[in-house]
């Protein structure tokens, strides 16, 4: 359906039993049954005892995997007095049922705006949601209340990500000497500087250089913000990173150049991470070409899709290890509010869908054609980022103790994307047309089951707020390069 | 002590209980207890119910650890009338010491000599072992009936992994043809093949125009081996497996060009994995410059130490993810046999030891520095080689149904390592004088314990030959880089 | 026309003036007349004084260049109880009419015939040709007879550069080690190895590999000679040059990974030299899907034509100086040659025209789209490759007391190519129908004016051997590359 | 000599003859003749007729040469109230005894200063000049004056270049916007932009940072200017070229990483230009572990002498063709005007001196080891300063037209370097102690001998400023790189 949605509540008996699948994790596959109560795993084996009264879920054929995380996505996103189409209920309702039972959604305070302000207000927002859910907090200013602002954050809030806008210049855009302090204070606070990457300046000034040539339309967008542009910001960000020594997780990687930073950046030494879009995987700039306003602009994001030469060294830096995480940037502005750039391609809202659907098409065209492994499918599209965020093996895998966010796959299923048929608010769907193989067939969020062959139960509210703490692993120990030649050269 | 051992018997209650530690898996690190029982792992979980008549052993403060895996080793071999000091009783022995459960070794067959009949050799040899064995089989020379052979030995036997040299010319090099043909063949039955990447025509001039120079001391040896001469091979091996679709694994990749030359395959998508000696890691060339000739031999083997700066490269490859197992190529002979080699450095029987300090060494500048996390740790020394010779998770993890090969490791311990006081019957230590902080406390092999606080007590005979199935996850959807591309883009 | 050529006599005043022109060498361009007299440029400046009876030639409005090396031609060449439908006339009298006045043609003795005596053999077929000519000398085989024929080629018959072909198993292909034997006796010759870089085996086996799968045509010729097969012999040369300090010259660098791999060792101080074929840089793969066998067969080279991406990149390289020369491979063979292969790709005569368009082309393609300057089309079509074999400033540039071979080049003339109106005599041309701009009006061989807008008079027998020493100035001085840092850091 | 000077005056005879020498120009070497009338050369070659009452020079045995150009000097700086040693007459008569005969000098306007005030005032301080000299203009703040002003600079000035410095924070650096906006409006002038490339909010955060730890002496220099400070930056102006599409001149790039982003841009096929410095060449970082304040703080310039294995990687540049021309950014402070920061290292005027040396450094490490031929030695010290400024080949090469500025090079001449015999107002000398041998014998700026085998006869305001035409060929020509490919295709 479209712009518009209708879900069933979640059953929930004390137990759940998943039986005769294959559980994936991101370090092997194996056999067994997986029991769930009270929102936990609390058994996985060959052959565990089902106790009476558990609902029993038949996975034979099938995969049982840790519930998708989208480490990126705008709910209920404010913009020049309208809103994002999915508020926080229909779109993590829309990632029940494509899989996905958790979301690291974005607090952007405006400039000169108190930080914990609008943490507030966004976590006021977010209690409609129906899957779990955390918070990137973004800095757009400086000062030294920013500062303790982002103390009071990772202490006291659970936050342990910060994000900065290196692109729209006068507006959120982080200076370099933002970047640097707010870079430097994260370190402090064991916390993760993420960037989006983009050169503010230069895409301005290729904007204002083709509108003045009379370049207006969304055919216009992807000339004005060219790789180079994203991957001069990826390397000044590493650079940066670099100096301080602290880890950095760049968003929405979209380009072979940006890519290639980071994997130089990775091959010293440095731990930087690299998430990218399903979108970015699977659509090129063609759709720019769309003669059709609504078509065309529907497509407008940042950064934008590429030539489609882009997405294969996309896909190669998945299976390299030098991409990360795999989220969606889901930001549904639907046609009436895309219609405001009718005239100025640089005043279309940016924003794309698919929370619902980047399990299934990274599924089908990952895993469907030998490309990753299934292991490889959930360390990317759920271990990963919550090895990064910290909230591993809590979220992120099949294990005892771990919540019970579930999804049972079946690999055969398949299925004809379209805004028909999504349960996302928007009113267009990127993957329009796209058959996947490869569906879930129930999800299972906080041990209920929110989806099951199609039907959607979630419920409004039932979504709970994580707390990521601080200092992750990879953090802790962050020492400079050359620390340890010292010691590694100590022979006597 | 040197060139003898003298070790006890281990203690072997049906359960041993380890309280109180972090237990630390390639993913993560926990809090927890780990119960044994008859050779597994039967628990682990905070608080886990301790029978009566379990052998307990206190981890407070330290890691529970798999038990290292040392996928390079060369036990009990014969070389031009005479073998090495360590047998594999002997070897392994150390190996328990120093907190490795499980090695990797060689099987090595004369060109025209049966596959079968050489493997039928070693596993007689290999009998006395203390610790758990397999083997790699060398392909040396090529028929219809080594293609015959390797399918049985992968279906009948066990092996998953063929190994090639890249040099020594006029012995087991295998050129080109070879190398096409098997590994065209282990694609085919599953396997992966391996390679010692020199190669053997420029090593052969090289080492006859430095004869013809008057360089006969051991300080040519480096000079006849420059690493131009790795990359080339590593380069090479690389191509063939590119173009023949299989997977490869590259044995002690020693410098930054033969790294680099991984790190562009992998980046292309290839599955390509790096293997890093602990000795390449620490030692640098100027151990050839010793004018003592014992303490210059004792230092050749193949590929020779670097200068220091290839080290700092090792370490970051580690780190990237571009190399993926340490391992020592433990091949102990002893200055006797050095001699063979006073007038002519060509002469020298190459090898070095190291199993027993490897894990030791690896921490103590890995960890101890704050490069590596405690899980990178585990990776690189044990779970790594697992999973890429198909054994994980019985070797390389801590779970329930795993092999209970533990370690218990204390970081505070030291110690320095010297031959005088080694349980390899080699009489060198290349790390000898070296002040290690990180040490095993107890190891466990099999559920009995074997060493603990110093003391060793290894069984003759009590390892058991390792199995390896072939078609490993990330071999068996091994497929074209481009295949998913009609997938990715199968838009409608 | 096809397979028959028609040509008219040179004109031979003793003084050819060319007025009004723009020189054009590889270091600059500047507005000059350049007056030759027997055969040599005796003037070269404004406004200078011709003497009576010298033949004007206007080149207002033109560039007045020096005439084209082709430093990779097979004119006459047998195969097969055959021959190329060229010879040595009118494969050189085509050349001039494209503005090449000099080729370097190659001496491919058979494996175990002398060196000297296939030598003479294409110096006696060569006595016809129309042009200036040289002859690189391959090395098929090796003994010391070969080692010894190579110096008295260098001392006493001016040739200066020796060729390996890494591919052709079964046939001519050098092993390594050939390769590195050759290798190591130019240096001390000071000439200079050139590799036809593909590795053999790998070619030889996917050829097998294909036949067997019943691919037959010629769409399976692409396939049997991957890039990654030609990278990997690039990479090959090229480390055994460096062990050696040699010096090296890849001839028809195909495709953008041999190309890195060159960049990668120029960028490392390595003196490497990459020539590109005029059809590498504008013909790509599709041509062999054409289903007619004639179409396809015509195109049937080695390396093969290459997905359009590689175009991209080699452009690149002659703009970054990763590349040096243009070349053709001209090599003709004509439909009922090409039939021999028409149930087996593998038996398809190798070979493709392209002496009479290079130029064009590469000045159409390069120049008119802004990508190179007309200093640098001077550099790839001529300089460079003087420079490099040594006969620089003699050939490849306007200068006083250089050879008069010169090209009166008009930037706007157009035509489009067509085997119907080729001076070759050759049955295609696989620049069929493509319409290039800029032409030469005028060449000039030896100081006699041999084409003049569209009118050919090239004579029989005019061209002269061109000797070529050995030493060349960046091959005398080659030293390790660490020998300057003891130099460069001798502070006191 | 050591601030202070005493030099002879030029001896003119109309013509100056140099005989039988071995003439160096960038593209090859030869014996010939040189002679030079009224300050052109108007002959060269073998035998050439010498008119009575010429004067000659015997240059036999050595090398006849272009004069050096040294396109980056800072001669008679203000700084804070102070001005550097060499005014420019010292400084160039300087140059003159070191065999350089042109130096391109800096304009640098205060922000809010108009460019042509401060363009004036510069021509007028270097009337005095003993050698000639042109002048690049800084761009320091941005304005639609500025933009103005830039055209009328261009235009009637003969200004083609624009320098920006990236770093030096809340004084003259330029931030994005101001880089944007100058590259654009040099792309449209036809003048090349140039960077200092150094990140200045990094350098800013950390000097702060070193002196919040209390280390304020020389030491912490260094450690306030790291490697990626620089690499950054020159990989930020290279995005914005190439986002621009105009050409860019990186100006004394001191490490691998900077020299890494332009080996990557230009095999892109990007046209970016290097610059390197003969003191990052030749001297490390250990310079600053001197105890002595004033030894360190002579050799406190911006980018700081870097660790030694930048050395290698910047000649391996040189020779590769990735690096461009050498410079020394002369600018001499003495100990006295050093001792600013005596207590604080961010306060030490930054700048060393080289004018004198470069020639004789880089030829005695360059030439002397073998790593360079002459003909490099010449593109690197003149011809490709020329070429890329647009003045070749007036400036930067042998031949007839060009002004007779030459140096006769003895390639046996060996001399010891210091400040006390240096003719160098500083009172330093970085390559102090330092032997080299390869010194010019005789220097001849536009025709007048002003240097002969030690006696220096510079004359004030000999020298003349040099106009340098905007549009050089390979700016007039540049592309997008994509739109030859269009071209490249056009097959029918």
């Amino acid at each position: 359906m479209s712009c518009n949605s209708n879900v069933h509540s979640a059953i929930s008996p004390s137990h759940i039993a998943i039986r005769g699948g294959t559980v994936v994790n991101a370090d092997h596959q194996f056999r067994a049954d997986v029991l769930c109560r009270d929102g936990r795993i609390v058994a996985v084996g060959e052959q565990i005892e089902v106790p009476a009264g558990a609902a029993i879920i038949d996975a034979g054929g099938q995969y049982v995997m840790p519930g998708g995380i989208d480490p990126h996505t705008h709910m209920q996103l404010p913009f020049m007095g309208t809103v994002t189409a999915d508020d926080f209920y229909s779109g993590t309702a829309a990632a029940l049922a494509g899989g996905t039972t958790s979301i690291i959604d974005f607090v952007i305070p405006a400039p000169q705006q108190s930080l914990l302000e609008a943490f507030h207000i966004w976590r006021g927002w977010a209690e409609k949601s129906a899957a779990d859910y955390s918070f990137h907090v973004a800095v757009t200013w400086w000062s030294d209340s920013v500062a303790a602002e982002m103390e009071t954050l990772v202490r006291q809030h659970g936050v342990n990500s910060f994000k900065h806008f290196m692109a729209y210049k006068n507006a959120i855009m982080a200076d370099d000497s933002v970047l640097i302090s707010s870079f430097a204070r994260a370190l402090e606070l064991g916390a993760m500087p993420t960037v989006h990457a983009e050169n503010g300046e230069l895409v301005h000034l290729l904007q204002q250089q083709l509108l003045a040539q009379g370049m207006r339309a969304p055919a216009a967008h992807p000339l004005s913000r060219p790789p180079q542009v994203e991957a001069e910001a990826a390397g000044r960000a590493i650079a940066i990173a670099n100096v301080l020594q602290t880890p950095l997780y760049i968003v929405h990687v979209s380009c072979a150049e940006s890519l290639a930073a980071i994997a130089r950046a990775r091959a010293a030494g440095q731990r930087v991470y690299g998430e990218v879009l399903a979108g970015h995987l699977l659509i090129d700039d063609s759709v720019y070409a769309n003669p059709d306003f609504a078509g065309a602009a529907a497509h407008v994001m940042s950064p934008p899709f590429r030539p489609a030469e882009h997405q294969q060294a996309l896909w190669k830096g998945l299976r390299s290890g030098d991409l990360h995480t795999t989220a969606t940037d889901h930001c549904t502005f639907c046609a009436g509010q895309k219609a405001m750039g009718r005239s100025d391609f640089t005043k279309i809202p940016n924003g794309c869908g698919g929370v619902e659907e980047r399990m299934s098409v990274i599924w089908d065209a990952g895993v469907g054609s030998g490309w990753l492994t299934p292991s490889e499918f959930v360390a990317i599209t759920s271990a990963n980022a919550a090895r990064i965020f910290n909230i591993y093996p809590r979220k992120g895998s099949v294990s005892v103790g771990a919540d019970a966010d579930l999804v049972v796959w079946d690999p055969l299923a398949s299925r004809t994307l379209s805004a028909a048929t999504q349960h996302s608010l928007g009113d267009f769907n990127v993957f329009e047309g796209r058959t996947v193989q490869g569906l879930p067939s129930h999800t299972i969020s906080r041990g209920k089951l929110v989806f099951e062959r199609g039907e959607l139960r979630a419920e409004r509210g039932a979504g709970r707020y994580v707390r990521r703490p601080p200092f992750a692993p990879q953090k802790q120990i962050l020492q400079a390069p050359g620390k340890h030649d010292k010691q590694g050269s100590k022979q006597k």
